[in-house]
């Protein structure tokens, strides 16, 4: 597959069209940015991480669960084919447990088991600084159809419980994260973007040490050494 | 019916128990607040617009739309009679047009015509500035259950409809607006709350002008005459 013009250039990742217009080709960087990229900086080697912890959960997701996903295939430590999706301008965020924005929205203590899993949308828009925003906003916006969000509601919930035991084998409590998901040519919903340290809080099911961005964001040290053990834990 | 001690004050009403425990008393101010209680004023005579505006609107809706509210009956000026609820700790935002914090989240210019009816749900907390949750917070919160949640959700529909015609049929746009709920002792949801210039944004149909509180917020002046215009021409 040759790797053409770039499309996107985000964050975390470049996104290239191919000599297929069916299929893109992921690139994963080191850069991180937090805060809506008023923090900056470099995590040595996240890039390899994140490349190779998404092709494997996302290949698990759709082998053991059947929902359908942009891989096509792991290509080399930096790159991974996908379907070529338009993705859909809402970050779903799936919490467990209350930490971040949930904690100041609520007032609820960091680390509080929620009694039932909460979903959050946000509208995909960096000048808006990705507003929460709720199924009105959505159909008004016409971001997704009805038929759609109640797919990747009913979609991100399944993957939930699949990430939740995944983790909690790997001695890791999956506290929250955040997922994408885009439209095939076909108009067929599959997840798209990552699942990685940069896009879930991981804590230690034991410590509650923070095994994620969390130590980026608020400075805590030791941010490639936790990249390391979590790919470690998941038998990357 | 003997107005006894004072249960509860908020910015622009007092809740007052009765002789009867399952009826209270609300008495209307002409205290104006905004932001959250950052700004401060008063507004003559609005308590008692406000208060007949409420109890005329509640007993249309009851009558000609079916749905319960805890209106029992308008007593004076001041006061009114109402069933003692417990009120939802939500506060339910209409929207027809976008106006105000939705022109702030999404980006779109202020007397936008919404495509859909956008309901936002606020959790009522002043300490946490009222904000906004999504139908996965009230569950994990315990607002309310799923089924009162459906209720709300389609009385605050059907009372669009029924206030959007009314304002009309007065020449106003009915903008915007929040509702609140309460619980009778026997579990029941009923609109509780008032439905006033305070609650509503409301504007001439033709000019757009500006005729409810957003002039006490915005400083635009003829604070008052707004309010008597308005029930000038709403009929009370």
């Amino acid at each position: 597959m040759e790797k053409r013009d770039m499309l996107y250039e985000g964050k975390a990742k470049k996104v290239y069209r191919t000599d297929d217009e069916n299929k893109y080709v992921i690139e994963y960087k080191d850069d991180a940015t937090a805060f809506n990229g008023i923090k900056k900086g470099t995590i040595e080697d996240k890039g390899v991480i994140n490349n190779k912890m998404s092709a494997v959960l996302f290949k698990e997701i759709e082998q053991q669960e059947g929902i359908p996903t942009h891989l096509i295939e792991y290509m080399d430590e930096r790159h991974t084919l996908v379907k070529a999706v338009e993705i859909v301008k809402l970050e779903v965020i799936v919490r467990n447990i209350v930490a971040g924005s949930l904690a100041k929205r609520v007032g609820m203590p960091e680390g509080t088991k929620l009694a039932s899993t909460v979903l959050e949308f946000s509208y995909k828009d960096d000048d808006l600084g990705d507003p929460m925003i709720n199924d009105y906003h959505i159909k008004a916006l016409n971001l997704a159809s009805d038929k759609e969000l109640e797919i990747i509601k009913k979609y991100a919930l399944q993957i939930n419980k699949f990430l939740q035991k995944r983790c909690l084998d790997a001695d890791m409590i999956l506290v929250d994260y955040k997922l994408e998901f885009g439209r095939t040519k076909d108009g067929e919903i599959v997840l798209a973007d990552e699942i990685s340290p940069d896009t879930c809080r991981l804590w230690d099911v034991n410590t509650k040490e923070k095994l994620d961005k969390d130590r980026f964001r608020r400075d805590l040290g030791n941010v490639e050494e936790a990249y390391i053990e979590v790919a470690r834990r998941l038998g990357l």
